[in-house]
């Protein structure tokens, strides 16, 4: 693997080698030293032209456990955040010697651009681009599946037969689009929930059911995931966007809906939630979230792709 | 110890132990290599709700010149910043694996909140809360009197029989409140002075003389220990407050104050400092002046206070 | 060498020994783990009052190559940054144990005061001041030069006999001032070519032929290095300076002035270009443009001079 940059590159043996990979991280940070030497002498920057304090500190912590020397380089707002000059910017991460470039954009499409040039050499990461895709979220949700799922016999597998329900902003989420090639990839179903005006034009083409009915598709389909999207009110344009508390109502996971669960599934939420919106509180804590695992195993997914791109070998940690 | 959030909560022989690790620690800064591998694979979160560059960075080379790994998150301005999400930011930085949060934040208790909370196993550190307190400022503020007062003879010991005046804006100064608790622990007596207006209501509860007359109390008492606080203009209210002019002509401590002053006493402040306004330029660079002592103190208590929360024992160092 | 304020200051076995440490340490670069212990313990301040995201990076990268621990102090509009508490900035920096201060400051001269100063003893380094110089900027220019100029012959030796035009903005820059004392101590001798309002007062005192027009320099001097500044219309006055076209196709290098540069000759540019304005894209991306060589060559002399000024020996590496 040469850069991560979209979830529908990978292959099945590729995305199953990346979440081997994170169980052994994963068994590193119980460790008493949760450290490894693994990219000692190499730098990553986390490149960051949006903010997005959750996504650059799991990456900060995962490079730095594996002893990589970390730098940040906030552009937003400073010149390099214009489009035209991240070939400039790229040149002169590569020329500093980053061995792997974090990059966050607003753009769709930022990371290839930036991978598929001769700009440079590092490993690059999509950490988010516009509205396109978060591949390192997509896998952190499929980590958590698999291991919530088949406990203790996680290691090797895909997600064949697992049925998932995404709810929620599909028109702008990333989380949803990475999550629907690797779902596909992995054996999963996939079923996206949302209001007719946040279904993005050409979804009907996609591999995967669409539903403007909640109630409907929970008790149809008693699916082993249900997966709510944020709901970013920013985004949002006031005319054709349900109100906060009629999207609630018909979208939200509500502590009824919550009920009505199979009481093996597992509940799921990309953070940061807004809770009593597109979740309840007692959805949000309730023992079937996997809210914080998701966190936890995002750490562990970040270290296995930095240590894929960056490592020079693929053999799995001893 | 769990967490440091009050000197309220710390009994003598627990802060004198502290105190006797920051000597340990000061030692290891005098060496060539001013570095320890104690926290090697440890992850320190400074959460900084509000800006403060000289308690971060204090923290920042503590938690370093330990082999810390060291994660910035200022949260001043985003949405984290709101209290009602300060459960989920907590919540996240667990999951990810932090062992020590050190947490800056403008509502007096939120370190409180945080630590008492179920939502965080890391040792959490008050690094300045609202107008509640600042307990390692308090620890450094008596390391340094008890290396001051008694040279060579500093460690295992409290501050018995010291005398101490504080001088200025009691009414706002989590400086004032943590060391007051503190010094009486180690047997300090404590005294403020203040304009009428910044003496907090209830102040006449706790423990300490009042005094509203820096000239009648200095002669009087002739003490070991003068602290001027920091004025903060901008948190004043121009209508019940003294001018400037007036403030540094009656509560500041100026040349002909400290030529007053017992030649063998000394003065402190915990910076910034506006010279020529709670302290004279020539008070504040005499002999008598312990201003720099304390900032480098302060990163070997911040050492001290990581090292104890951080490495799973208690034993001094070797 | 106790500081690096200034390309005057430095003799020319000086000089001459930095661009051969940083020799080895591009050697360095290219290993596998491109880390050295050599600074291990020591603390690098990096003390911005001026916003440079390339030069900070380039200097953290250096710093943690060398195994320093690096903290980031941006004091830009905080309450540091004004002029008259750099005193006490200095020397909180100091009492917290800082090895090296990396300062960048609007302020010509702040560097030097702050090294003249005995509030701290700490190596300075002058990372850009005001309109006065920006050392680590020529010294990577010279290293540059003489690589490109003498390939495999390059240690040990000076630039004598090289020629070099700098065109543009003699006015306001730092790089050109830098540039003109560290070529002309190594041998080098210096052409300035500029709009007559872009010339500083005095500028004919200076030991460098001063012409306006590029086209006759170019054809007369036929130089072995022509560097073009960075045009930065923010700091233009419109009333006098040329519009940008008349300022290109004036003092431009575009493609028909590089076809008719000596073959062997280098094009170089501080960074970041205006593509179009001051370099044409072509001449950027030329064979003989060494713009991403002097960004990886920026890293290799800044390890180079925080060896020098902080590892208390002087002894090349082995």
């Amino acid at each position: 693997m040469r850069h991560l940059l979209s979830t529908k590159d990978l292959g099945r043996a590729e995305a199953i080698q990346i979440l081997d990979i994170a169980e052994d991280m994963a068994d590193v940070q119980n460790r008493e030293v949760k450290k490894l030497p693994t990219l000692r002498g190499k730098t990553v920057v986390n490149l960051f032209f949006e903010d997005s304090t959750r996504t650059r500190i799991s990456f900060e912590a995962a490079a730095k456990r594996l002893s990589a020397d970390v730098i940040n380089f906030s552009a937003k707002g400073s010149s390099v955040s214009k489009g035209e000059s991240l070939k400039d910017t790229a040149q002169t991460l590569a020329a500093m010697g980053a061995d792997g470039v974090v990059i966050r954009h607003s753009a769709s499409g930022a990371p290839q651009v930036l991978a598929q040039s001769d700009w440079i050499d590092a490993g690059v990461v999509n950490a988010g681009d516009g509205t396109h895709e978060h591949p390192t979220q997509a896998l952190l949700d499929a980590f958590t599946m698999r291991r919530r799922l088949f406990p203790g016999d996680s290691r090797g597998r895909g997600l064949d037969g697992v049925s998932v329900v995404i709810v929620g902003d599909i028109l702008h989420s990333r989380v949803a689009r990475s999550n629907l090639w690797l779902l596909g990839t992995l054996g999963a179903t996939v079923t996206f929930v949302a209001p007719a005006t946040l279904v993005p034009v050409g979804a009907d083409t996609w591999p995967v059911d669409l539903s403007f009915d909640l109630d409907a598709t929970l008790a149809l389909m008693q699916p082993d995931v249900v997966m709510m999207l944020r709901i970013q009110s920013e985004r949002m344009n006031a005319a054709y966007f349900p109100s906060a508390r009629e999207y609630g109502r018909q979208w939200g996971l509500d502590d009824e809906r919550l009920a009505r669960l199979r009481p093996d599934s597992i509940v799921m939420h990309p953070g940061p939630m807004n809770r009593g919106l597109e979740i309840s509180a007692g959805a949000a804590d309730s023992a079937q979230s996997t809210v914080l695992e998701q966190v936890a195993n995002g750490v562990s997914i970040r270290m296995a792709v930095l240590y894929l791109l960056l490592s020079g070998e693929r053999e799995a940690l001893s």
